[in-house]
């Protein structure tokens, strides 16, 4: 049996009782360590399982698959993933090759960001498609989720925004010279993505587009959401374009049209000053 | 401090191994029991707790909600939800109440049905907004769900439809004459769903509207989902019209565009028979 094990956001015990269970009568356990990080680091994990952990980054999963699924049809392998197993990513194409070979496989869910998100006091009913904002290059500067933001905007819609993660990867140099050597892993910031949006904003302005948004909409950024050091700021993108929410993940919500009970909800997270950009269009909405 | 601490969505093992520790630590546990219900009772989690459960019904969240937090700005109470607890409904107003009065709160998440849906292989990235789908009466059938959906399927993405529950129902007679009896609980099933949308699709082609999608479009229905015994079937909406996908709780997807990837998934999921209205509309894109 291949077992894909959701480990959750947070530290080592946020993964359920049935999965570590599982972990530690398996024959050999995968981390999956190219979408995501927990809070805690491999040697943590193992620790805690009592357990040796073989990390799986994407070559690994994607061209040494039959490697991961050896001897899993007589007995147990088990295959981690930061968050649930089919949140941020899916790994339809390893399910797919254990058929294949005749292994059967089955998952432990766990919290993703994709619903965790709602710890901030926004409905997940009230959410639209989410959206990935990557790092801009000097070359490469994609503004299509903007557009998919404007869409859920003119819907009333939240949007999520999940960052980008940057890990093993090569500089231009050493991808050109085939040498296998890897930049330091890097998350974007809240500060970040906020930047990039206004700068998108700037552009739309300067082609006279009509915007979706401003640089006072209410935004919501999270942090190490799960963890014992979660932050969660809200106020208007300016404002977030300039704060500073610690270390990764972080990851940002650009808000649609507001119930007054969300409103309440993110002023525990706003400064004094928070939320002032509000306006309440009826008695049970309030926009921005 | 009031703990609220996501169960999971399958039996008692689905709670984390941090959940669980919280839980058998606080002096009241609480158990949310009007929005959802594992596939295991209350008596099966207090076993297996090791701790007596108090049930908390809608009428003792919304009015009673004093008692739930009587003492714990000095101990520990514990507010148990199936999901997540910022899953399919929001706590908003008990957290609120809670810091009103000095109380701190803390979150321990878990799977929802919100990204749980996932193990059918359709990507969380390409759903749009959740709609809801209430039983209809003789004289109440909305039909604002189907709106949603095609503003989804419009945008080429696939719509989670949560499936109505009735738990602690009065009949009409019973709440006239003010009696405390309720009906046994109710779940609506995939089969039902489809149905209400194969009416909906009736009654707008009668109107000469443009449609959203055709009995031919691909659903998936999923039962227990992280239950042993979870069951997924994909098929267009008339088939799922007569499944049977077993007992509760049910939910539904319509999808929208489809990649090869996702139509790999899906059709584990099918009959022999399944699938055969998807068209290819190009190298990447499926859709029916």
């Amino acid at each position: 049996m291949l077992y894909f094990i959701g480990l959750g956001l947070g530290d080592c015990k946020d993964i359920t009782v049935k999965g570590l269970e599982i972990v530690r009568q398996c024959s050999r356990v995968y981390l999956e360590a190219y979408t995501s990080i927990l809070t805690v680091g491999k040697d943590a994990l193992e620790e805690y399982y009592g357990r040796e952990l073989l990390l799986a980054d994407r070559d690994m999963v994607e061209q040494q698959a039959d490697e991961i699924l050896k001897g899993a049809d007589v007995s147990d392998v088990a295959f981690l993933v930061v968050g649930d197993p089919f949140g941020a990513t899916t790994h339809s194409d390893l399910i797919l090759r254990a058929l294949n070979a005749g292994i059967q496989y089955r998952v432990i869910h766990n919290a993703s960001i994709m619903n965790a998100v709602g710890c901030c006091g926004l409905q997940l009913y009230n959410f639209g498609e989410t959206v990935s904002i990557v790092f801009w290059t000097d070359t490469w500067r994609p503004e299509s989720f903007y557009d998919k933001i404007k869409k859920n905007r003119d819907m009333g819609l939240h949007t999520l925004c999940l960052l980008d993660i940057k890990v093993k990867e090569q500089s231009m140099e050493n991808l050109m010279r085939g040498r296998k050597i890897y930049e330091p892993p890097r998350y974007m910031t809240v500060a970040q993505a906020a930047e990039q949006l206004l700068e998108i904003l700037q552009n739309r302005r300067d082609r006279g587009e009509e915007l979706a948004m401003t640089q006072d909409t209410v935004c919501v950024g999270l942090a190490r959401v799960g963890a014992e050091n979660q932050t969660i700021r809200s106020g208007t993108l300016q404002e977030l374009a300039s704060s500073d929410l610690g270390g990764p993940l972080h990851s940002m919500i650009i808000s649609g049209d507001l119930h007054p009970l969300e409103v309440d909800m993110l002023k525990l997270f706003s400064g004094p000053e928070g939320l002032k950009t509000l306006k309440m269009t009826d008695s049970s909405t309030y926009v921005s």
